[in-house]
């Protein structure tokens, strides 16, 4: 594992070696304005909000909560005293970054720096559901970019996201067991980001810690087991994160191919949003943390495969590697008219169960379906927990 | 596959080849009331509904969303136009049929036609929970009649419900691989409707689509893999068509019988409920996008096999085919006292884990528990999340 | 099975056998408070109140529901006739104790007798994770007593909990397929308590029912598969035992040990709280119902193995027993910058999947989850469902 420059701040669980000093001297008050982006910014990733839980009102976004300093630089082993909280019941790891709280945007959203810019003039683009083909030789080099961007996910609707690469979700990324995967975070976005491959067995700590803006991080990973795995921003809090737009999927193929067929990458992700500026809307924490989700859909748009379908011809082998986002929901996997002769729930091969109409992936997890299409027609695959489903996780796949 | 009267409207994704000719021209007005049923019923599947998401008020049903004209039977190509759509965020699926929205019920209930007739003359019955036996001859003919109906489901509680066959759930079914089922879907309600059988590998374009009152569909397919399937109204909103009561299970044997034993079909599903004409409780669409249910439980009767239980011998292997027909959530089965000796995540025989004390069927899935009955006493049998097996998801197994 | 002394009133499922005498004579009102605690117990298992479903008031605990007598006394079969019900949805295992109405406390939660006394001098304490050794011989003999208790569970938070032992989770007990444990139940709380095993095979109505304070029970088994299973009180209402802290794990291992590795044990739990007597935050039965979580987290305590990381050596193969107790929502386990090499769906050995990022733990279900630490670093644990992960559901694992 190699770093350009390490991000110096928050890790992926952001504050645990944080001992307090003073509960009040860095509250986010208006002097606390900053003086400079840069300052601002270093003082972003030292400063933190305590977040109630469910049923808080918007107004616990507000900057009373206690404020946490960052030693990370001063000691590696873990601090086994008792974090102090706020008052009433929160977590040292359910805070806000006080990036998000800047006056010019609402708080708790994602609606910060560039999300919600020029939105008007966002077209919408369908995202290719193929599985990339794998690159030639045995080392991949990856650039990500973690940047704000408005992102329209159908003709009325461009979310203020925070991305990578500029979309959601991220690009796809196809690998295979025993290659290897470099990959650089370079952050332009206002608050600090990080990444976390679920395909990585690496020390988190060091490889998935957080960057701010302007700052780059490279390591390296070389794939054991073979799947649908996600990746997403692990910074703190992770639930605003990946509920902002900051995920993909990994697929990693085994050494011995798997049978010829067409594959399809399915990354199945929650919108929850409020109102935010240039008629975008922003994804709000309070809601992600309270409710049910606007928006569920595969690939970052709402029923976008039932406008453009996913077309295949009579006698083919269907994979789908599915990936559930979440950031907090399930996916109920199914395809109508079509039964799975195979659900990989572990890596495949081997770890399978046959003639299955719908299984469970679980939230931060992946599974992969597989289908032969000896019928001509139009199946609907959707999630058929269908609170869900009907909000937009539905698309067709055309037999011809 | 037959067909007698092809529906030639609304088909299992309702509106998927929809362009929109004009936002209002068929706005649901007061101008709007059909001069007959028949007109009534043919504008029924034009218009349609936009429905917000989680949070909208029941105003939302109210007939000011945009409207779209079916353009199926001009051409079978899916128009790969992105489907224009109303203000705020709702998609192409969750549409409610506007004749859910005639002034004389609720708007957005299951009150519509006859389901609220009659109500207080409706009797209880207990569900029989026994697998019903395997028909002699290879070709099984059932007929399927759709139509409003209101269910008792407890001494306080009628239901206005939409039915297969006047019950909630509808039939159950039991056929074995390799055996062919047909069947003849005929509709009696107000609403279009359709029947989704898991078991069958069909195109559900043709074999699962909306067929209007007074017409029939006749389809048959040959079950290819063994397990405890849903079956299911298919048409859009399929969380409304489900949620009002349209489902079922059928069980597929294999052909290889397996070991002996009592065999016992437990359909786990959800009501949410809000009040209706004459006494009856009507399922309620944004409830069903927005909140917890009202009551869950097996065979569409809470705690029904607590009041009657389900009885077997000392020694007896019992066989629980669960179904979780949702329309939202899963089912984490589990026997009070008892363990399961086998639970075939997948197509039995072989799929099959050992030594289980809770599993989760997710909706729209099925799975089969076994155990053996070595202890005489009263084994509850419930869904151990306990939010909704407080609900009424919950039995007693009786060893005798 | 012996019982030193039988509780003779709610069973498992209370009121399976009620008949109902008169709906009123019993009801709570003011006239109806109890002469003495002898009295006042044994009412308080006669008498019992309708819990509407989700979104009604907490008003809705006051006495004006339905009121049944208990006449188990009378006959051990079940009565078939159907239980009459109250106004409105609920279930005859939606009951609440009417001990939990005492005015002293807020109806309806589980700040009742002793459990926010001296909350303020209740220490913090981190719940070890490391699965105990087993006991030397083949019978393991224990004994929890059922009470009330205030539990620290993080610096800030006091909740008057329902324990087994006085804390939450209770005990983790460790066994062998084929040895035998023996409990006893003593209660020592206002409501009447049980204890339910999952690694039980055993007749729930004779060995988990209730006993009222001052009363104990004793019953044995002797687990026939091995795995990581939970237990609880199951005493209805259900939910609202489970929700007030009386859970806890079982963890049986085979008789052919498992492979040398550390083993630890996790239960997942969820808090729903309201303000209660002396500071102290009591588990609310209407918030479980109708709501999210405040808090959800692994033994107990929010975020404690962040604060306080578990630790192990580079080569080490971690074992992780995962119990979710609940009392409704599942976890998706997942460890960050690792995979597992093996999930045991069912009872190991065997019934395992491998390769492995996240899988769905089910409410009332458990699985052992393992991998080998190949790499040094700090690696959290999640539930990777965030908007429950972000409560309290993390921990660090850290390899040296």
């Amino acid at each position: 594992m190699k770093e350009r420059t390490t991000g110096r701040l928050s890790d992926l669980v952001e504050g645990l070696h944080e001992r307090e000093r003073d509960d009040h001297s860095h509250a986010t008050t208006s002097e606390d304005v900053p003086q400079s982006r840069r300052v601002f910014l270093a003082r972003s990733s030292l400063l933190t909000l305590a977040i109630p839980g469910v049923g808080a009102a918007l107004a616990a976004c507000s900057p009373s909560g206690a404020t946490r300093q960052d030693t990370t630089g001063q000691g590696a082993a873990a601090d086994t005293s008792h974090g102090r909280a706020g008052r009433g019941i929160h977590n040292s790891d359910s805070r806000l970054d006080s990036a998000v709280l800047k006056p010019e945007h609402r708080p708790g959203t994602s609606a910060t720096g560039s999300a919600t810019q020029d939105a008007a003039n966002v077209a919408y683009h369908r995202r290719a559901p193929e599985l990339p083909a794998l690159p030639s030789g045995n080392v991949q080099r990856l650039h990500f970019q973690a940047r704000e961007a408005p992102v329209r996910i159908d003709d009325t609707t461009v979310v203020a996201a925070w991305t990578f690469e500029g979309d959601v979700p991220g690009p796809i990324v196809h690998t295979r067991v025993g290659d290897t995967v470099e990959i650089t975070l370079t952050n332009d976005a206002v608050v600090p980001h990080s990444l976390d491959f679920h395909a990585a067995q690496i020390n988190p700590k060091e490889a998935f810690k957080s960057v701010i803006k302007g700052q780059s991080l490279t390591f390296a990973f070389t794939p054991k087991y073979a799947g649908a795995f996600m990746y997403h921003c692990g910074t703190a809090p992770v639930l605003m994160h990946i509920g902002s737009g900051m995920f993909g999927a990994i697929c990693v193929s085994p050494r011995e191919p798997l049978p010829p067929a067409k594959d399809f990458v399915l990354v199945q992700s929650e919108f929850y949003l409020a109102g935010a500026a240039n008629g975008t809307r922003a994804s709000d924490y309070q809601k992600m943390l309270s409710t049910l989700p606007d928006v569920v859909c595969f690939n970052g748009r709402p029923n976008q495969y039932v406008k453009e379908p996913i077309r295949v011809k009579v006698g083919d082998r269907v994979r789908f590697w599915v990936v559930s986002a979440g950031p907090s929901h399930p996916c109920s996997f199914h395809v109508v008219g079509e039964q799975f002769d195979t659900v990989h729930l572990g890596s495949p091969p081997g770890n399978a169960i046959r003639g299955v109409q719908t299984f469970n992936v679980a939230p931060g997890g992946g599974m992969i379906f597989e289908l032969v299409c000896d019928v001509a027609g139009e199946f609907p695959f959707v999630n058929h927990a269908f609170r869900h489903g009907q909000k937009g996780a539905i698309g067709l796949l055309v037999v011809e």
